[in-house]
């Protein structure tokens, strides 16, 4: 099991740090931390809405690369560099309009590279909205 | 080779139908469209950048989402309810700032399923920034 | 949650009986079997290893499309038409010798598909091997 | 455009010493290679045959893995112990009984990591059997 180098706390202020000019009410926030696990809330917004009145594909996944941005980092520490090598994202059912979900579990940390998985929903863990799988490169130490 | 069933302009003007929100002047456009093949271009706008100057990968996934859902409805005619089921993307480079090209390949098109990939880059075809494969799902008829 | 349809020796026999020429002994059992999760064990063969004296890729994408077959019709009964539609698989580190145990969770059974996540390890649950998410079509009732 | 290290033939020839067990007849040739492209051809064998009378998903998975491996052996010359890092598979339609033909394009080539794209047939390029999308690590210079 890795340790966690960052608290939950540490995380956010990561994040917004390497995201200034975002609005800080709109961001996904931190609500757990633990060894290997990590989860997000993002704040549902009328905007996240697409034809069909379910949430966008768009805000799933870029809440998945998040998440999993935010495990990574909770993990390894600041490494601002850390970038995505690839995301696979399956649409499960349509993301009713609420508060967004995303919990991430950290399937292996090498020296390299990390790989998670993120589940999302809005309803109930029962009820997945989306399953993603994200890899991240991580920069030379 | 699967004909196409509507010209680029009429299946730019039903993304524009089904976003009816999204500002006109910053929507990717469709600039080419033949059987089996599709191109859009995104204009290149500073809110794209993400830390280290390129091109964040939200916005990639995005676009690759968008041209799949434009050469799905190219192909299959009028069917706003076709739903992503399942985005697939490797980040390849670094996207520089530029307008981005997103290129969409048909790989084969049934009764209920349509998978695509796409081509995604700013600087030249040869040096691509991201390649996605995307399964739509189709609704009954 | 879905319930079982089929007992894991039901769904064990349903596997032999689609793949007669197999050998009984070389081919992955069913050791547990609950609404939403399915274990099978595929016993180690020595062919398994590939160069480094690790179990190949191969054999490991396809243990992972077995067992994705068996959660499914465990949850759907006897559909033996039902067809792997994307397999997406992520190499987490060298599996060494030893019984492989692939870990089935069901995502999402709709009527015209599922989608499950599978964990594949032999040394520990705590050090994953692969890790696979796979979507299966489902012919129309 | 990357160019080529190895040439055709001497890409078979590596492959032949990484698997010296397997059976010279049954092994995929490589047919074609050029700078960013390479081909390789699987003959036939009934064995491949999956209930429904169409080649089974494992045998275009290992197919696409090894014409992944042979595309990035070509490109980086003698490094038997790059390991594929994540396949996504696209099974597209049933592939009919015949030699299996793969081809693979080089998306990117790093010095940690390549990426390519295979697309694989039995009657005709315009009926894709499968598409995948292969990572592979590469070690330390």
């Amino acid at each position: 099991m890795n340790p966690l180098k960052l608290t939950g706390p540490e995380v956010q202020a990561l994040i917004q740090k390497a995201f200034p000019k975002a609005d800080p009410d709109r961001m996904p926030k931190v609500t757990e931390a633990a060894p290997g696990r990590l989860r997000m809330v993002a704040p549902f917004q009328p905007e996240m809405l697409r034809p069909g009145g379910v949430i966008a594909g768009p805000t799933l996944m870029s809440l998945a690369d998040t998440v999993a941005y935010a495990i990574v980092l909770a993990h390894v520490g600041e490494q601002l560099m850390a970038v995505t090598s690839t995301l696979t994202m399956h649409f499960l059912r349509g993301a009713k309009p609420g508060d967004l979900v995303a919990d991430a579990g950290l399937l292996r940390l090498g020296a390299r590279s990390a790989v998670c998985d993120v589940r999302i929903w809005t309803e109930s863990p029962d009820a997945l909205a989306a399953h993603a799988t994200v890899a991240y490169a991580l920069p030379a130490a």
